[in-house]
């Protein structure tokens, strides 16, 4: 893998070794960008199945509570059902906060950092890639410029703006 | 509670008492039904909630599989991602098979009990009620034919009919 490190003053130098280069990177960090969208879509599923099932817990607790609350005519303070839900209703309780834990750390663990490294540094890529072909296509057309302008009238003023602007857009890919 | 006990002998009475007491037990049964319906909807989503996070897990887990198939140019075969991913799999695939125990034990031992209870047992009420009902319904129509059979003109055979009626229909109803 050393053999194929990516130096920056290699870059300055623009050989054609270094494009072939950097289109290995390129297509690697496509990849790894398709990779991580699939890869965050997943985390951001087992988060939001587990919110849903904070809720669809909490949601059960309630109803078991509601018990209480219903009006039954024939019912007395102390049957049977009534004291199996008062000692069931602690332990959904217990699991609904264990949901809601993890779904929190599922949140701030996983689903997070896989949205912010695309976010960050895998768009930061592509705006990378996009400046550099932006800034070569620039430069190849201010030396495109200067060569025209060399070969035919050798006027000061223009040769000079030529070779400014061949300058600047050298100075703007590194 | 005692007092409000329906008991099969005092409804072949047929009293006013009974009928009353025959009301509060639906009205009970209608309120039970509802409140098991709910409670079946809330059980049911939790079930499928736990699914849902079953299948999230698993698919995660294959999406961090897949990564050992990303053919990545510069990757080496002792990177850390790949190493790291390999301690992690196991721990997920843990996860995913917990989950998959904790969906069966939910449909097993929860939404498949408050199903069966709404589908057998509620279900059979509100055929007993209408059952009562309908025969209740009979019972009037053939005694009221009796009766004026009775009063108007006392022919044996038409008395006979009306009798055979109200007898088959009180049979009906206890």
């Amino acid at each position: 893998m050393s053999s194929n490190l990516l130096r920056l003053e290699d870059c300055l130098e623009d050989s054609p070794q270094t494009r072939a280069l950097i289109g290995v990177y390129e297509r690697d960090c496509e990849l790894l960008f398709n990779y991580s969208k699939g890869l965050n879509a997943a985390c951001t599923r087992v988060a939001n199945a587990q919110n849903e099932l904070t809720l669809a817990t909490q949601e059960l607790s309630q109803k078991l509570k509601d018990y209480e609350h219903t009006k039954f005519s024939l019912s007395t303070d102390d049957d049977m059902i009534s004291s199996t839900l008062q000692q069931l209703i602690p332990n959904v309780d217990e699991i609904s906060s264990y949901n809601t834990v993890l779904h929190t750390q599922l949140v701030d663990n996983m689903a997070y950092h896989a949205k912010t490294f695309i976010e960050t540094d895998l768009v930061e890529c592509h705006r990378l890639k996009s400046s550099f072909y932006s800034g070569d296509k620039h430069h190849e057309e201010a030396a495109a410029k200067l060569a025209r302008v060399s070969k035919k009238k050798p006027s000061e003023k223009g040769w000079q703006e030529a070779t400014d602007q061949t300058y600047a857009s050298k100075k703007r890919i590194s």
